[in-house]
């Protein structure tokens, strides 16, 4: 049998049951980032202050992201979410767009998936738009960074 | 006024207008991987032969993602894709399971994000399978790895 | 810094942190109108006793519009809706079909975007029914009436 | 007047105002078949331990197609769903794939439609990939089992 | 090696590449039926000519539910349709409505499968708004009647 | 019988056939305003600048709105859209923002309904964004101004 939550009994995959599971506030926050040529980096720099809006445009995809989850991830749960924040900064010394996403619930199950999912697409829509003028862009490091709410407490990543 | 194709003449955002561009085939290949502790990996691998097959529903997730970009990517454009495939397989020395996805079209665009976008959901699907016992895990590596098709040609990411 | 409620701090967009409001009936009212030709307006008033019935159509279409709007509104909350009623007449002195749709919750925050939604979707529906016959049709005074529960309490449209 | 609760006094379709039911721990349980041809069937059975898994991705898709039931049935309410199993077996005697869904919530209002749309898209599954070498396959008999919670209480369909 | 075309050489699924394929006028018809109390068939029978249309509305869910067939089954193309059509009627002798949805491309691929989800939804939700009355009803026979179109040509049910 | 095309010769409501028109390019514009106090029209103005941008965030959800379209009005095709923009502006003479919409395809049937959806996603949203100051903001005067393509050729909004 597997120790993985996700299947059932007889090894097959399931929605897990958290019917049991006490409603409390979830947080979870999650961080990436999308390197990129120098120039590439200075036409999104430009764009924050002016026309060319790349990262209010990816932030927004992010959020909108995060509410999709559970129409992507198969196992996920539908969640009603209480608050989507998605902060982007340029993140010159290492070459890269930093994101990170922050969700919050009051519910029966984490929304780690959440957080992920919004970094995750607002990194794609990043490269997207720039994705003309510099196609060997990369998405690095997406990880959950902190995690508090339900049984399982707080987690942090360790640094 | 922006290099970047996703702005018009004013600095707004909009979709951009491929009306004019001819019908081609259009494929994209896209690679990333999502890194984890070894035990994680060895259920993983026990679950590919038997029951527990994380590998199998990231794969139909990773398809499935593919066919929503253009609802979750701002300004791509709705696609008729004619195919997609997505290979995932366990990296014991890079202590990572790797996804690659190809996508295709016969259309007026690329299909660069839709790649992206099923590599990205087929990772997310792992790291929600296996986070009850590995929260750590890391979505590392996400770029394309070439496309073809189109005025600009073939593409291939330089090694 | 903005008084508007969906910027944060730093003057980003956010989806609002309603976790710290408390669960409570909350319901809202919209209206609209679309105008018309007589002609238009006598073919869709034999059809709500008879064959071809717009008025049937678009009402659902509404009802389901109303559980689209987190997919539509960029910063709202996804809601679990316990009521919708959306109801459509032909108004002759105004040479219009008038549509008011009241929705309800039990929540942390209220239905009036799901209110205006489900009122534009069903209008919709109608000129999209009838553009072949109508095409100068006009979608006007789309607004909130009323609403209540939450915080803010009642408010009710001055006449 | 009809006795169908989604028509309103005025005969036009609502959804049901459920606001005033109480929250209450709800089960439902829906099963259906897909017959098909014994050699078709012993393609799906050769699949489950090897490779050509159907019936795992007929799994997903229906616990996936239970996730969309609101965005499929017009009067349908949307709910959190806190558990989702979906179960199919081969049943040589009657020639066909047996699948047994169970849908769970803590909610307003039932989960029978849930149940009853993860059987239908699980089937359909079957048969799309099946459609190749069988395009006379069939889908009989799905209908509820029993259901639990809510007002009505228990019911189990008669035998 | 699986004769199962959803099946790639490795046996893992995949979305079965169409690129190749002619665009060509393809159809296809299906066919299903939901069984149920005669009381209940009455008042169905009753909303047709008056308030309460039930077929009216499953009809409309049908169409709508065609349209999301690609977001339902995993390995299915997305297609742009170009008619469809939902007919319903009740059937007396069999104690049952029966429905019958035609569906319509121009394209690389058939659509028995938006043809079959169309009959499916529109079932389901003759079940949805009868189900307070009528919990044992009943969803049989529902599969292809013929197709046409693409490389295999026109395929008729036998009798 | 109706002359409302979307009927059938049995006056059910169908999907109109369009397999036999031609492929053409087919572009239409609609518009609309939302009218609002002068005050919050000065907020909004002050963030196109700056921090707080309503109008950036509402041209994106226009445009990610026209790509729904088929979702939310029942009888409309999907379309492979190849261009869309939004354009906003401040109009102080009317105390509104002002919405224009225009869509492309190259297809067999227009995007009359795309573009209006666009225009009233967008106003929507700013509606959302704005409610907490402005309850009584309005939307107005939503209709189509041109359309090219296609069998009916070019249609203008008489002034």
């Amino acid at each position: 049998m597997s120790e993985l939550t996700h299947f059932n009994a007889a090894g097959d995959a399931h929605m897990v049951d958290v019917g049991a599971k006490e409603i409390s506030h979830r947080r979870a926050v999650a961080e990436g980032v999308i390197r990129m040529q120098g120039r590439t980096l200075d036409m999104i720099a430009a764009g924050e202050h002016a026309k060319g809006d790349v990262l209010g445009i990816a932030r927004l995809a992010g959020i909108m992201g995060a509410k999709r989850t559970a129409d992507l991830i198969p196992l996920c749960h539908p969640l009603a979410l209480t608050h989507i924040d998605v902060a982007l900064e340029v993140d010159r010394p290492q070459g890269a767009v930093r994101c990170r996403a922050a969700v919050e619930t009051r519910g029966r199950t984490g929304v780690e998936m959440e957080a992920l999912c919004a970094v995750q697409v607002a990194l794609l829509t990043i490269y997207d738009m720039c994705k003309a003028v510099d196609r060997g862009m990369c998405i690095d490091a997406v990880g959950l960074l902190e995690k508090s709410g339900g049984r399982s407490g707080h987690w942090r990543r360790p640094s």
